[in-house]
């Protein structure tokens, strides 16, 4: 018959089963981790109408949308969780109780330009707290924690969260005259890194006329090593300056208490994350030997989720973790734990009797006891049958011969240490379960 | 400025918080029994290539499906769990360990005429073991085991797996003659439950010309209260039919070693499962007080997973499960166990003092022992707090007030009971954490 190549789209992460099965490792911690700050999971669909998906969208994001249509309608995949959040929030307003604290993992997609390490099917990693009207700043200091926990909970330790305030920056930029080259100035500033502050300089006085003077304070402020201390010469003179200068005063000194090390995060005055939405506290986090991937988990503080869906005012705060991409990331450099099993079986099961009703039951109790027990009855010769159990990378191989059927025991292999033992019938899925639950201890990720 | 109507589109399920963890408990306890049988998982991309999704599909199918172009591509959501795991075996083979025993759940899309109760996005969960070239009986005989251990999982009993062979139907035909006619003759069988014994004979000899003796014969064996004993009169006369035969009675020999009690499975040679695929073994599972929503977990041997894209002969065995229909009726018969906690939180804390930190960190401590806590700081009276712990359903209650901060205790509220006690705070975590596990211990379904 004629064939179709089998073939996976270019851009869309497939992955191998031991490597799904790190990824569900990192999946699941993150999961463990919202939940542990009272955060509700939720699941929204993957189509929306292109009318509400893209209300708010424009520009570039429009392009790299998938659409289309079916029978009379106009859809869209999503392309983010956000829009998605506050799409649900205006629909389920009269029945969340605000605030309201989601995470969502979930797939989106945007068809960018195929490229190593650049995926148009990723999992996004979100979580938002949504308040009716208004959100206390507490919310704010708390997501740095979250980062926290979170990423030391991966096995992560060589990161460091920055935290800004919008207001801040729009209080400087009021305070410099600069309001109204806002946007020009923040996407210069946001250039810091890549190009330098003498180039960051040019091209605020040269192409955006910012006097020199201004421009010079601007960067002395951003740049300052303390920054916190360099803000002061500005207060009073402004009451947004005043009220993010209070208010990352706030999260800094909640941080402790909510058990974040302070080499763990650093305010930067540099950081805008974009133009228009954020308008408080802003995050970003960095790899500390890893600075060229970027920022692995953004975020921040907006006044308003849902304007374009509804007229009631939902602040509130969140960050994202590019989920697809960080994985990558971490693979790449070798830093999954190889340590943890990545067998689907705890123990492989081998009947060497014809009556196989022995190792079912021995599987069948396997399994009651919440070992995952994975039963190889097919007719290979013995060394297919090893080769089979490496190539899984089982931990355990249980034998099952006449002399342990007869004796009420079953010869127990440890695939790491080659050792063997026999273990009475009864003992055995506790044996076992002991023995896996201390191989499978450790974060999934290793610096 | 102008609002577009937030909505979610028909066919799409969207649920509310609380729902929405009755959903999760649901597949996690599938996920979870999945594993413990040595399945891996697996997470393969919502789009393909049009030409790989469809090589096989046809007709219905392929009205129902998604598909669109972006760019020069053709794409399509994929409408099952099967041709993906297709595509994936046969693109994989090289690099997979055979038998290839993997689970997936997840998202298919089809685009059905809207109906209430029927979806257009929705979770199929599915089992497949896939051998190279062969594949032992003793799978075909775990499956039902399978099946049993997840619905008891999920907490029901009131259900029957029913089993059948195709090679005992084919040799049926043979030994009856009906060959030729083996198409016509299964979808007639297929409407027995519908329209009874007598029609079914009526169109089998008016419209098919069966000999009227060869339908009786066939009605007779297919109907009989002892499938396996009226087998046996047609056994020595056709290979097929004897195979088939003995494939069955190895299934059911081996149910009871895998702890599948006899009430809940029963040999019904009615069951075709369709006309091409199945080639052995065939199951259904039926939920005894809901007949009327069919089978809710189906499957069965097939020979050749994936013929439309490698000549490797790829023999399995696999069943699936129609979660979000499955959950949909669930929810409908008021079965989902609503005495287990739905709410994000394990405890609500409520500092009553201005400074913030001893509420942090108890709350920290919570988060460390396991215990998921939410922080609740917004400036509103003490009834509107009690009001959002009673809207989110959150099991406890924990008050830090001066006098509680004093004497190192907190207050906990058991919100069901009513009761509130002080605990030191160093022993509240465990206190909690132990509450909320017995609290939560129970099935995601009560019949």
């Amino acid at each position: 018959m004629g064939r179709i190549k089998a073939r996976t789209l270019s851009g869309f992460m497939e992955l191998l089963p031991a490597r799904q099965a790190q990824f569900e490792r990192v999946r699941d911690t993150l999961a463990k981790t919202y939940e542990l700050y009272g955060f509700t999971p939720l699941d929204t669909p993957v189509i929306e109408s292109s009318e509400v998906l893209l209300a708010k969208a424009g520009g570039e994001t429009e392009k790299q949308i998938y659409r289309f249509t079916k029978g009379d309608s106009d859809l869209a995949l999503r392309f983010d969780l956000t829009v998605p959040l506050a799409k649900y929030v205006a629909l389920h307003q009269n029945e969340l109780a605000f605030p309201f604290r989601r995470y969502q993992i979930g797939k989106v997609y945007r068809g960018e330009r195929a490229q190593r390490g650049r995926f148009r099917e990723f999992y996004q990693a979100d979580i938002d707290v949504i308040g009716d009207g208004a959100l206390d700043i507490i919310n704010e200091a708390e997501i740095p924690a979250i980062i926290y926990k979170t990423f030391t909970s991966l096995g992560l330790e060589r990161f460091r969260i920055r935290l800004n305030n919008r207001k801040i920056l729009n209080g400087l930029f009021a305070v410099l005259g600069l309001t109204e080259r806002a946007g020009d100035v923040m996407r210069t500033i946001d250039k810091l890194d890549k190009i330098g502050p003498e180039k960051v300089k040019t091209i605020l006085v040269e192409d955006f006329s910012v006097p020199a003077a201004a421009a010079d304070r601007l960067l002395a402020v951003i740049q300052s090593e303390d920054p916190l201390a360099a803000v002061e010469s500005f207060q009073g003179k402004d009451e947004t300056f005043d009220l993010g200068v209070a208010e990352l005063s706030t999260v800094v000194k909640y941080l402790g208490d909510f058990g974040v090390p302070a080499d763990h995060f650093a305010v930067d005055l540099t950081i805008a994350r974009g133009l228009d939405y954020y308008t408080g506290t802003v995050y970003e986090t960095v790899l500390l030997d890893h600075p060229e991937v970027g920022s692995v988990c953004s975020g921040g503080r907006y006044d308003n989720l849902a304007e374009y869906y509804t007229e009631k005012k939902l602040p509130g705060v969140g960050i994202s973790i590019g989920l697809t991409r960080l994985f990558y990331v971490l693979q790449e450099q070798g830093m999954l734990n190889e340590a943890l099993p990545t067998a689907p079986a705890d123990v492989l099961v081998l009947p060497m009797t014809d009556d196989l009703s022995p190792a079912i039951a021995f599987a069948t109790a396997c399994r009651a006891a919440g070992v995952r027990a994975q039963l190889y009855t097919e007719p290979k010769k013995f060394k297919a049958k090893m080769n089979y159990a490496d190539k899984l990378g089982v931990p355990f191989v249980a034998f099952l011969g006449e002399d342990e059927v007869r004796d009420g025991v079953v010869s127990l292999k440890d695939m790491v240490s080659g050792e063997q033992e026999k273990v009475a019938l009864s003992e055995a899925p506790g044996w076992l379960r002991k023995r896996v639950e201390e191989r499978s201890a450790g974060a999934p990720i290793r610096e």
